[in-house]
């Protein structure tokens, strides 16, 4: 296989070009097909940069960024080893700087970086593939949320949601990681296609899931004009903690109450679940425990709460743990080994058993991923209003 | 104003980090806020690359890149004039290399290029951005499409859709460009929020409007494991107009049907609008001209049929001009004075003229892009189902 007809170059003469700014359309470059998947699963990726000096593969099914070979129409090119199906997040590292790759139009939507996603597709199709099934639909809409702006959110409903207007529906609030948007558990966690394949499979109840933006600062800030704040100065800072109250806040007085007059909801606590990963999950235990009258389910990804924090804001969690096992039809907590939050993850969960209060857990390989996020996503939904 | 105001640097010790591949998280640079719009409408633009050697700032907004200064942290910054308020499209140059501003999540949808967005404010609110009205939602729909492949919608229904359900709303079809997505005309054609703003108002009827991906055959081939295909040889060749027959086919056969089954729309040629901008113009056109029993409504943006195709495919447009005037409601047709495709479509709209077929024409500054196909959505849903 020649590199042309890997790459697919194609010089061409388009006339159509819609960001063009001026009178003359400006040439387009030759039409660059990356990345492509083959038969074996490697990957092949190509990008277009006859200036540069060094461009490199980074990506999260390699461990250390890969150079790339460039020829002589200036497209560097590179061909992985097979690669276990999933949907990595990956870049270009062009002359030291980090670039999505232009040709492909998939993305991870983050604050603070910028990835492009592969699909690597299984033998037979992931929970997470897009099949032939009947499909819920994803919205984005719009609440008024706290100090008067208004906030967005990333709203599953489940195939038929509009056939059958009689039907009410349990809701799963689902919150991403810091640095994360709301879009993020749609375009990379995939939650409509898990959902969609798992109640086709009858092994999912159909459900509506609400998926927000956790960084509430941010989006204030941007309407109010002010600055954007920082990072906190640490995980449990003044600081992340008045973060962690302001979310909590708007969740439930705000975000839900906007659900329960907009979508068709059954608005009781044994039809309302709250999950979500790394700063979402820390989120998820606060709401939890901290309003056990609005949630029976509960999902942790990746995520923990310190014994502190337990002792200082929520002791009758464990104090009362008959009382928490009866409120609670799901206490989960997930994490992979190899995890930086592995080990107080798995110290949260030692401190839950040694005071006798029950949750599930998953210890997965993997790290801080949204391929385990994923994962982790599949294996609760099943248990979800069961 | 230091740069350091400016530009917010913040070095950070988070602990939370989503993608880190590794049981340590990696470290996370500097917290870069970008763009930052300032009080007279100039904006500062912000990007950390410690190594590079030129950075340039490239956008719709200047009429050739400028350079960016970098300060002792790597940070490189430029200041632009004041820039009339409106929402353009950007990107840094950096050794060369274009890349979207990692600080902000606003990005433009593309196939082939990656530019970020930049919204710069009114006085008084412009018509497409956030206001305090009631708002629609926007949802991404999955269809039954062409040679078994399944489609992607973008659909937009107005505020209270979901509220009183025996109400019936008419539809407007409305294509993106070329190496657009589907995604387009919501992230950068704000079409949800100039709806939401003109209804509002009173000046819109409440409508539902679909947003179909005009590269049918790209995703025919991702759905199929085959090659995505080049840009076709020139915009009436062979393989354009097969492309051209497809989409169409697409659009009557699979997304009318499946929208009129599944969203409470009037289903009739007088409640049905199409438009479209650059391809999505041809496409309208082409689809309006050829199924006249279908759309009333038609809206062409910065696009046009040539006199040859115009013969070739529709005579009795202007050979039965009578019948043509009574069956559209509205045929639209507006271009900018430095676009690219200004003298076409100048020569169309005579050609209508000549053969006393009626349109109404909206000739605009400025060339071949969004902030324009905005102002031409604007004008143009005041007029639709009135």
């Amino acid at each position: 296989m020649t590199l042309h007809t890997i790459c697919r170059l194609l010089v061409t003469t388009t006339l159509f070009f819609s960001v063009a700014p001026a009178k003359a359309q400006p040439p387009r470059g030759p039409l660059v097909i990356s990345p492509q998947v083959n038969a074996d699963k490697s990957v092949t990726f190509c990008y277009l940069a006859p200036k540069a000096r060094e461009v490199k593969l980074s990506g999260q099914f390699i461990k250390a960024p890969v150079s790339m070979l460039k020829d002589t129409a200036g497209i560097w090119q590179v061909t992985t080893a097979p690669i276990p199906p999933d949907i990595y997040p990956y870049s270009f590292i062009v002359d030291g700087v980090n670039v999505m790759d232009p040709a492909n139009v998939a993305f991870f939507p983050n604050e603070r970086f910028k990835a492009s996603l592969v699909d690597i597709p299984g033998d037979t199709p992931l929970v997470h593939s897009l099949q032939n099934v009947p499909h819920g639909a994803v919205s984005y809409t719009y609440y008024p949320s706290l100090s008067g702006t208004t906030g967005s959110l990333v709203v599953y409903t489940p195939p038929g949601y509009d056939n059958d207007t009689n039907i009410k529906y349990p809701v799963f609030y689902l919150i991403s990681g810091t640095t994360d948007t709301e879009e993020t558990w749609y375009k990379v966690g995939k939650t409509n296609f898990i959902l969609d394949n798992l109640i086709a499979a009858g092994k999912a109840k159909p459900m509506i899931v609400v998926m927000p933006y956790g960084n509430l600062e941010a989006r204030v800030a941007e309407q109010k004009g002010g600055i954007k704040p920082g990072d906190p100065s640490s995980r449990e800072g003044a600081d992340a903690l008045m973060r962690a109250k302001n979310f909590d806040n708007d969740l439930l007085k705000y975000v839900i109450p906007y659900v329960d007059a907009n979508y068709r909801t059954i608005p009781s606590r044994n039809s309302r679940a709250v999950g979500g990963f790394s700063r979402g999950g820390g989120q998820t235990l606060r709401a939890a425990f901290g309003h056990m009258d609005s949630f029976a389910w509960v999902c942790c990804y990746s995520a923990y709460l310190s014994t502190q924090e337990m002792e200082r804001s929520y002791p009758f969690i464990y104090e009362k743990a008959d009382n928490t096992n009866k409120q609670f039809k799901l206490l989960w907590v997930s994490v992979g080994t190899d995890d930086f939050l592995y080990k107080p993850t798995v110290e949260f969960l030692d401190f839950l058993k040694a005071k006798q209060v029950n949750y599930k857990s998953l210890i997965t390989d993997g790290g801080h991923t949204w391929m385990n996020t994923r994962k982790y996503l599949a294996a609760t939904v099943q248990l979800l209003f069961q």
